[in-house]
């Protein structure tokens, strides 16, 4: 192994708001040499998530980031490339949490099998994967929409977002999406088939919202923030439910909103209106992973469940492609090729 | 029947605010007579609520108010005068929603049968009736708060407040309760038997908050509004649970919050702390009521719950003392004592 090198992406600088190039670092280090009942993986598709940006600091989270000079850490498909561990072969397919670099070890206990028959790889790290899942315990443990009733999905372009779009089309929403741009309306309306797409930076979104939420909203999967919240707030119906799945635009937020307190607001719809709104954290569903399969996989792989991916080549690509996501310019999963 | 007169408050203004005297009206009409069926009640005990500035209007509440010139309704205690219906006889004592009158006719429908041996009359009215109603499904059916977790209830020298926070005690929480001013802190320690008090107009309230929540807060019973959360949000554990009881100082705002938006401290605050904030209607509990009375009521005989009453003397005197419900200067569940 001592002729390949293991090129690996680390943090170079905590960004201010949105990430940029320079905030990352490319090393080519030696590729490890795997221990007892280690395995040894090759990473084939990087995911890009919020969650990277949030581990990189500075990101108005509680989650402690990770130190300068260290790898980005995230969810990869790889394959097993040696075995000292006898529950993996060499060739398996296996998720992992091994990020942002060519090879890593494992003891195995982060690594989960991938059926590659089942569903394209890339899937997995999508709507089959952590992505998946975080929409699907939203809509399946944290609130319970009503089929029929209608179900606002916010950065509904997003990994997320159309995830959560497409479990609500499966279980008998009314989906309605909202993203930015009259692109991703379309790809809303016409790659995803939900029943209304929102363009919120159309001059005209308050209208376009209006008239896509006829019968008021009954329950919100919201990836967005407090201008989302307070823009859906006038529309909610009695006893809706808003789960909050993330809050891209928090993320990275450097500057105070500018108008007035909408926190009243809020708190007196919670309390006239019967709201109910949670957060929730996925690692503590890590369990119902194979309910999501049992019902997801089946609708992906008959086409019932569509979804889109945006790739970018190469490990190299990374650093330049990921400070896209934060600026509106991605639809759909990011995930970097990189084997 | 034709010699007495019925004495009645309606309402004469919508009130910008605060409620004021003039914004009432006191009548004298004549007692009416029950029609077949029907039950002839004179009001003894007259419950003085927020809600009751909400059905007045301009209340930043989505309730229909009631017209100008209409009588005032409410929750009373009474006693049966006259009666056509064979549930009721003349003597009995029934807890009614007749309003800020003397006299009312029921079909029964809207009575229930008081015990005037189980507990005083007035506590029908505050902790064993709609008052303690609404805190317990807060915290028995809304948010399901752990025995020895911090609780924290906001507005604690309120009939709400003290009831949840009696409630809280009898049910083996740390309670911490929120009041204004040294006197409502005393009372909160000394006659409710609280575990800390925290002064919201004290100048080191942030400093006493944060002494009296050391392990944080577990759970919140809100009854005051966006300040007061904003205040919380920083103490919060993860998985924090607040149930939203009441917007004391929303009903009567008029003003715009000066500072800074905290809509997105409480979104982002939602996400990493996996919170749940949920508002109720009591009226989808009034099933349970059944339910309160059996854990309540003899604590109450037991003395092991304890309240506070804050009585006015007859009906006339209403209009002049509601108004001290929105100023802080009523500590206990506010009733008028009226025959």
């Amino acid at each position: 192994m001592s002729d390949r090198l293991n090129r690996q992406i680390l943090l170079a600088a905590r960004p201010h708001g949105d990430p940029k190039p320079s905030d990352f670092d490319i090393v080519d280090g030696s590729v490890p040499t795997p221990g007892e009942r280690e395995v040894l993986i090759r990473n084939l598709l990087v995911s890009m998530d919020p969650y990277n940006r949030i581990i990189m600091g500075n990101a108005n989270s509680d989650q402690p980031p990770i130190d300068v000079g260290d790898p980005m850490f995230g969810f990869t498909i790889a394959v097993v490339e040696q075995s000292n561990n006898p529950a993996f072969s060499v060739g398996d397919y296996v998720g992992s949490m091994s990020g942002w670099q060519e090879y890593a070890l494992s003891d195995g206990s982060d690594l989960r099998p991938i059926d590659p028959e089942a569903a394209p790889l890339s899937a997995n790290l999508g709507v089959l994967g952590m992505t998946g899942l975080t929409a699907w315990v939203g809509l399946t443990k944290i609130i319970d929409p009503k089929p029929g009733g209608t179900l606002v999905v916010t950065a509904a372009a997003g990994a997320v977002g159309s995830a959560a779009s497409q479990i609500g089309k499966l279980r008998g929403h009314r989906v309605v999406g909202v993203a930015g741009g009259p692109e991703k309306s379309r790809h809303l309306l016409e790659d995803l088939g939900l029943d209304a797409a929102v363009d919120y930076k159309a001059p005209d979104f308050a209208d376009q919202l209006a008239r896509a939420v006829p019968e008021g909203i009954d329950t919100v999967y919201e990836n967005v923030g407090a201008s989302m919240v307070a823009a859906l707030l006038p529309h909610l119906n009695m006893k809706a439910q808003i789960v909050v799945g993330g809050v891209m635009s928090a993320i990275t937020a450097t500057e105070a909103f500018e108008g007035a307190d909408r926190l009243p607001d809020l708190m007196r719809a919670v309390l006239y209106k019967d709201l109910t709104i949670r957060g929730f954290s996925v690692p503590d569903y890590f369990d119902s992973y194979a309910d999501l399969l049992a019902e997801l996989a089946p609708a992906v792989a008959g086409g019932k469940v569509r979804y889109a991916e945006h790739f970018i080549e190469g490990l190299e690509a990374i650093p330049t492609a990921f400070p896209d996501m934060f600026h509106g310019r991605v639809t759909g999963k990011m995930i970097a090729k990189i084997g």
